[in-house]
């Protein structure tokens, strides 16, 4: 909760000072993501969104927030490849329904929500092909120089989203093997590097990238 | 379901292999469309999103997958007509206007839903004005050798939607002459035949377009 | 409800006979804002919406219509002031924060729901900045002689949006000094002065735009 609230403020303050168009959306970007889990550990913290469903104690409104929150991410990577509108709505489409199917996974009996989870599991995979394939191809086309910044950027958000489904096959929803507090201490984990740690990362590569593209050279 | 699985590969497969922007963005629209379906037929299948409203077994599901679905086959229909962003976002506001308004008087009781169908049938026939004025002004003029497309193309749009409130009037919902068994039906080929049907007619459309307007012609 | 519907009928009618695209926008937008507002005022008038949460009647659709309806109040101000996406976007952002915040507010019981209150009063100051500060430099900016219509028009904006978290704190939800048809009258009187009066202010404001700035000297 604190660490996004800080991570908010920062990227707050970073896009009123930001002085390129392109650095002030960014901010805005990552502002909001920390804002919408800030809200997220708010009402956690006052045990709002929570509901024991099934045996499982659930706190369904992760599912909400990450609705939210997700799209701006895969938006915060978009604008650093410059991806086309078509490649960037499709990440979002692939997003939104892995998201979705696991909402219904997490409120759903077992074994059903086994079906469910494999649905959402099957969306990721499309998440993870459409960053590795066509993000990639395209961002290395306009940046021809900063290879390296995108596979870093690439891998470390795609080990970070890997970690959730595992989390959620360890937890009460798939094998039980997690207990209640080591699931929600690892999803909380996972938020604060994937939404403020994220949120930096992407902030050092479009320093690098900046630096690396010759302004003349750049393809907008 | 298999269908809705068997059209969202197809045309998924397609979304791969298109060679234009256009020609993706349609097989990519078609996919999610029959992805959505798929994801509600599944749904049905293990019995979730239905419940029994005042003595009608109601699958609310319908509307919340209807929600998301119907934009995109609009946006079928603009990338088709190259219709502007004004037409564009009335067309899909008032359609949203529709299926919240349907889903409204699917989980209302008698005679309170009938006032509910009233505004969702008006809401439909903005939508219909909408297709038959403005967007198909704009698509003949962008396309002036192709009205007959255009014509076919509404005419399988607007009869099969029509056919939804007549199944909903028939229904358990209306005057109770169709029995729950012959609502599913009507409404799974009703989907089946304006997704993965409609799906194919856009695309065959597309092609017709493409031969019928020569290239340097092409108002975009 | 009578002045929602007349309201939409009027701005539907000007959606039609509208000569340029800008004032076919504005006229859509107001159309649809008081079509939504129609849809809540028809539900609220068949008793749909409402709920006794924690001893306080509420009527919890206000805040589903308010999310739908608010984002196009803000589309009109950027419409009229030709505002930046990304300033739009941050609008309709913190907007989405405030509503969203206040409807937890009011389905929670107190003194919790005074946190999310002050949540949402924070949202909503975020939004005040936006407009008195990057909107009103950027309208200003594109229209220098018409700095009076938009002063007039964000003190309107500003004064009637401000009025609604005082009932708020007035009613039932917050201090308890308004009775429930004092809130009920305060939110309709609001809502009607907000969106059919707000509509014609924001026709008027168009109108003289354009008599001020002369075609040749426009930034778009």
């Amino acid at each position: 909760m604190i660490s996004m609230v800080a991570g908010s403020l920062i990227f707050g303050i970073g896009a009123h000072q930001a002085k390129t168009e392109r650095w002030r959306t960014l901010f805005t970007l990552n502002f909001f993501i920390c804002l919408i889990a800030a809200g997220l550990y708010l009402a956690m913290g006052l045990g709002l969104g929570f509901r024991t469903i099934y045996d499982r104690p659930t706190f369904w409104v992760r599912y909400l927030t990450w609705f939210c929150s997700t799209p701006l991410l895969l938006l915060d990577l978009a604008l650093l490849g410059r991806t086309s509108r078509l490649t960037t709505a499709h990440l979002i489409g692939a997003n939104a329904y892995m998201i979705i199917t696991g909402f219904v996974a997490a409120i759903n009996p077992k074994p059903m929500n086994q079906i469910w989870y494999l649905v959402s599991c099957g969306a990721f995979l499309a998440v993870l092909y459409l960053l590795v394939q066509p993000y990639r191809r395209e961002a290395i086309q306009k940046h021809p120089r900063s290879k390296q910044v995108f596979t870093k950027l690439l891998i470390a958000h795609i080990v970070l989203w890997s970690l959730y489904p595992v989390v959620w096959i360890l937890a009460a929803t798939g094998l039980g093997v997690l207990s209640q507090a080591g699931e929600t201490m690892s999803y909380t984990l996972l938020d604060i590097a994937s939404k403020v740690g994220f949120g930096f990362l992407s902030l050092s590569s479009l320093r690098q990238l900046e630096q690396a593209e010759v302004p003349g050279v750049r393809s907008y």
